[in-house]
């Protein structure tokens, strides 16, 4: 079973795009509704949530886990990475979204193994930017990846801080909307200079891409965070053998969160465009 | 010692009213910023948050909470008052900011002691509005409370959902506020009747105060909760002697949040206009 972690449902639009690349696996989606959003919480309260959910699916029976929040993924993967596993859970592993997205900023293809520290297939020239949470950026968690894998691009890095809740309230796009795109896209609009490619850090972000795709210079690709997300995870599959033969294979699905489990579902099935059943669960506090 | 909660740092503008009508008491400000905001969450999460905070603040000494967090008062008070002091803390009280607010909305003077479902000194006639959280306005406690009170004044109630993340990103007024100002007042403006009263029934809001005059009809009183509260709870003490000499009258002032401190105490100095130094604590779940 694959755990699927997200502060709120917008991580389905990862679960969904695994869903197509890796249809097989059983899957498990913990969405931390009751507390979400976490993009404008600190480090250490991120760290402490994270930590509750990333255990939850591991007594649930997760060998691996996702983190498909950027939030998370940039807050507090290192430290489970690097402190919690090899203490407590050696055999299981945790990935999260910064390094293959940044891969894929970096123009790295995929099944390119990228050997920090090492000379990567990287592209050597040019502006790339991501946008995410306050939380996401004031990590600096992409610059930190990027700076190992491609260390001469250069990095343009953005938060948006109201863009989540615009799309919690439905608001993906009219005047309102477009003028807080607009705001906190600024530094890539003219006269500014236009990126090679745009990364969207946050799972809700998608969801306003028609309005983006409007605002966005043309010569500037929009990258599918779930998509490269999926076929890099298959990629590190095929490159981890020994992990993969962990994971059953039965096809099921499982949908999980902290808050009502009727409205999480309603939005859920909207994003996954098929019928979803929610239960609702309780994260142990540390 | 007397409890203030709210889910953030907006319940500030109610413990600045308090500070000033009730200056000499002992103040312990409690903020839930780690799983803030309250407003989209669903009633049971919102009674299991609030109940944590309240005996948190009870195990800290405090006989008497004001629920400054209207969301929390419409969704979590009832089921406190009702079920849980009496079983568990017979001997305190916790007061929420629905009910003076409505009897203010109704006209009623303070000092008034308006008894439900006899025939209080409220205005009989006319139109008042209110404007909250989806929660706040879906749990219909506003109309409840204003029912019982003044029955044949006309209620109208207005969720306004990105009011508060507005507020939190520091986007107090410009287009982009302005245009979701203007949406959730829409049935407040012509050609629709100006209401007698507006009440803004979530803590962020008095933020918002400057745009929202510009907006809302110059013939509408637009009411300042923080005051009316503290007003009235004054008015109660009175009332409630044997409750008010359960209050210790030292002076202080203590501010604790689940999240990081130098970031509350950053707001809160804003709000307040004197420093403050806040400490980190932990809610048990339940």
């Amino acid at each position: 079973m694959i755990g699927v972690f997200d502060s709120g449902f917008g991580g389905l639009t990862v679960l969904s795009a695994l869903l197509r690349e890796l249809p097989d696996y059983d899957y498990l989606y913990l969405a931390d509704s009751a507390r979400a959003p976490y993009g404008a919480r600190s480090a250490e309260v991120v760290n402490e949530f994270t930590l509750e959910a990333v255990e939850w699916l591991f007594e649930q029976g997760c060998p691996l886990v996702v983190l498909a929040c950027n939030t998370a993924s940039a807050r507090a993967l290192r430290n489970i990475q690097q402190l919690h596993l090899p203490k407590r859970w050696p055999d299981r592993r945790v990935l999260g979204v910064v390094r293959p997205s940044v891969e894929a900023l970096a123009g790295i293809p995929v099944g390119t193994v990228a050997i920090p520290d090492q000379t990567a297939p990287a592209e050597t020239s040019g502006l790339v930017a991501v946008l995410g949470t306050q939380a996401t950026i004031a990590s600096d968690s992409y610059g930190i990846e990027l700076r190992k894998l491609a260390p001469r691009l250069r990095l343009l890095q953005q938060a948006c801080p109201l863009w989540v809740p615009l799309v919690e309230a439905g608001e993906l796009d009219g005047p309102g909307t477009e003028f807080f795109l607009r705001k906190a896209l600024a530094p890539l609009l003219p006269p500014h200079e236009a990126p090679r490619r745009v990364l969207l850090g946050c799972t809700h972000y998608p969801l306003l891409l028609p309005a983006l795709r409007r605002i966005v210079p043309a010569e500037t690709e929009i990258l599918d965070q779930g998509g490269l997300v999926a076929e890099r995870l298959a990629d590190w599959m095929r490159r981890h053998p020994e992990q993969e033969a962990k994971l059953t294979r039965g096809g099921t699905r499982r949908f999980c969160t902290t808050d009502d489990p009727a409205w999480f579902a309603a939005r859920g099935e909207k994003l996954l465009g098929s019928p979803i059943r929610a239960e609702r669960v309780r994260l142990r506090t540390a």
